[in-house]
């Protein structure tokens, strides 16, 4: 089946990395094998940081190879910085999302370097995967607290392309642009997108939201409608960025999938499976807080979804 | 100060219709002046629907009539039916929200006639207040259940256009196309707001969301760009239609101006004011579950109003 929009899961990363309670490798898996198994095409299923800062991701390498085993699924990994491409390089992992914060403050607080340190890292990683042969890695250039952030606010909207353009001129094979914090709004939303697809001409460019004040969806609509076809979310709206004080939850997949399909954009994904897996997250988390309406409410009544 | 778009508080009347624990006049009063108070233009403060079928808003009468006392409100009343005008017409409301369901079945299990019927209703309610003469209130055409309904399902879109013709052809001052269940998707709203807005030419249209599968944001965003300029909304998105299982909550308002007022669109509403108001709700109601992204996050680091 072809697919018109790619949505990926990145609460196996996003969502894990925010909370203390160590999940096990084997829940892991399991939710990865079930999520691919309801249509998810895409998942980013771990970070590649130093397992001392994080030890609920300390078994990224296993978790990458057990994704690898699952057809179809593209497996994607967060790395920080080169020592982390490094460890990606080595797991046959089929993306690299290295991120960089468009908010030099943010940027520092994060990965304690600068903007320019993040660019001049990034180039290292793209030559360290050209180096891995024709079974490389492609490399996502994120670009993180893109419409403002918690220590900075306001972030100048052109930095972003400007910095887009620079991944580009790197190296990079596909771009994401992520409102960390949840200050994008439906107006700004379009004026970047619509600026950095133009920058980078035919790489994809992909939109990764928060919901932090409720405006997840209407962003999606406003980057659909600016030419996105690829969407970060999480199960459950499991997540947020625990650098960042206040910063609830990726947008909900669930209604992400409702949202499209609802508009007729295919994305491949069963929402009624998709909707069975929060159970597994139910049952490993017992006091997570899921989000979602969908979940709550079910498809419309004779819904059809995009044919 | 002008601004940009209305948004009208409809809790008083859809929320409380929802929930069997009546709300004291007092304290329905006290709500509505706060709300006032932090800048809502305009709020539907009841329903003129018999006080036997709903105990819960036998007040109607009084608490527009408190309403009227605050300046610059602009005060609102649901009537269901011709019985519903005549009491609204005494008490010199500004505008009477006639609801009519596109929907066939859900109109006959609504308000118990055909839609033929209801429009035939609808013109004898327009008599009626022009026979109040220069003070008589608005009649604004609601057209309820405009993207599908739990009874039919799909509702085709062109019924929409149509009945809005009806209204207008009646005597209509206003329309309100509504997604009283949650089925509406972006792209819908898109064409059915064009579709009315160019059949009804210079009159008036608002949009009436509910956010039942979590789309409620997203189609705000597709109905400003079809050129809406007024949304329903209530307080922590208390609310659904007593009618509709599993249709929870208006759009939730605190939200809905944080969405506007960063797209650079002047509500004229004070969000740290309206957020504030929920503790009236909070206090009156310790079992409601409020809604909303904003009351938890608050706004944006140096965030800027629309100027």
């Amino acid at each position: 089946m072809t697919i018109d929009v790619v949505v990926r899961e990145v609460g196996m990363r996003d969502g894990l990395q925010s909370i203390p309670d160590i999940m096990p490798t084997a829940t892991k898996k399991t939710w990865c094998t079930a999520e691919a198994a309801a249509g998810m095409p895409e998942i980013e299923v771990s970070s590649f940081v130093p397992p001392k800062l994080l030890p609920q991701l300390a078994d990224a390498s296993e978790i990458v190879a057990h994704a690898l085993t699952i057809p179809k699924l593209t497996v994607a990994a967060l790395i920080p910085n080169l020592k982390g491409a490094e460890r990606g390089i080595t797991t046959g992992v089929h993306k690299l999302n290295y991120v960089m914060s468009v908010s030099e403050g943010h940027n520092q607080s994060n990965v304690r370097r600068s903007c320019a340190q993040s660019m001049e890292d990034f180039a290292r990683v793209v030559d360290l995967c050209a180096a891995a042969g024709p079974k490389r890695p492609k490399v996502v250039g994120c670009l993180a607290t893109a419409f403002g952030c918690t220590i900075e606010g306001k972030v100048d909207e052109d930095r972003v392309r400007r910095f887009a353009a620079e991944f580009v001129a790197a190296g990079a094979d596909e771009i994401v642009v992520a409102d960390t914090v949840g200050y994008g709004n439906p107006a700004a939303v379009g004026r970047v997108f619509t600026a950095v697809i133009a920058e980078v001409g035919s790489l994809p460019v992909a939109a990764h939201f928060h919901d932090t004040r409720g405006l997840g969806l209407a962003n999606v609509h406003a980057a659909v409608e600016a030419g996105v076809r690829a969407f970060d979310a999480s199960l459950g709206g499991f997540g947020g960025c625990p650098y960042a004080p206040g910063a609830t939850g990726n947008i909900v997949m669930e209604d992400l999938v409702f949202l499209l399909e609802a508009m007729g954009l295919k994305t491949g994904v069963d929402l009624d499976k998709l909707i069975g897996v929060r159970e597994i997250l139910k049952t490993a988390l017992p006091n997570l807080q899921l989000y979602g309406n969908m979940a709550k409410a079910g498809l419309p009544k004779n819904f059809a979804r995009a044919a």
